[in-house]
């Protein structure tokens, strides 16, 4: 199992707006190969930033990378340059493999 | 839902070690009220170590905090303090509730 994360520092007082982005996006996600879940979660508020990460959970990463090359994942990311006033930064991405 | 992260850099060449610690570790995590899954994750080997990290999963914060003050977590986490020489710096805990 593979899980892929991608982390959000978003600038205080914009968590419902980011919140909304994620309620109203459509993922395409459920069609695609070895696709297991996903979810949006929240960490703590720091001094400048809410921690957020994307966590979704594959089959293998070789299958999460099949996606992040197919056309179901640009269709997903199209407009995702839009919104910059609600990141401290940019998403760090993180990927993991299940060893245990 | 939420999950507990606790993120490990291990010096490079220790790896072997340090999963071998997680394969021999009682956990007595699966009577805890609450707990859900546990997986040890393993990211990507970074200039002078490789990102680690623990990934639990509860039915909620409550049930997770409950855990860390209780007689099984201590158990769970005697002898901790050895092995320092796996490490650069110190695990950095993180939490998340599931948003969505």
């Amino acid at each position: 199992m593979y899980i892929a994360m991608n982390r959000f520092q978003i600038i205080k007082g914009y968590e419902d707006d980011f919140e909304q982005l994620w309620k109203n996006r459509e993922s395409y996600l459920d069609e695609v190969e070895g696709f297991l879940g996903f979810n949006l979660i929240k960490s703590k508020t720091y001094k400048d930033y809410t921690l957020y990460a994307s966590h979704s959970t594959w089959k293998s990463e070789e299958d999460f990378i099949s996606w992040t090359k197919s056309g179901a994942f640009r269709k997903a990311h199209q407009g995702a340059g839009t919104n910059k006033h609600l990141y401290l930064g940019s998403p760090q991405f993180e990927g993991f493999n299940v060893v245990q």
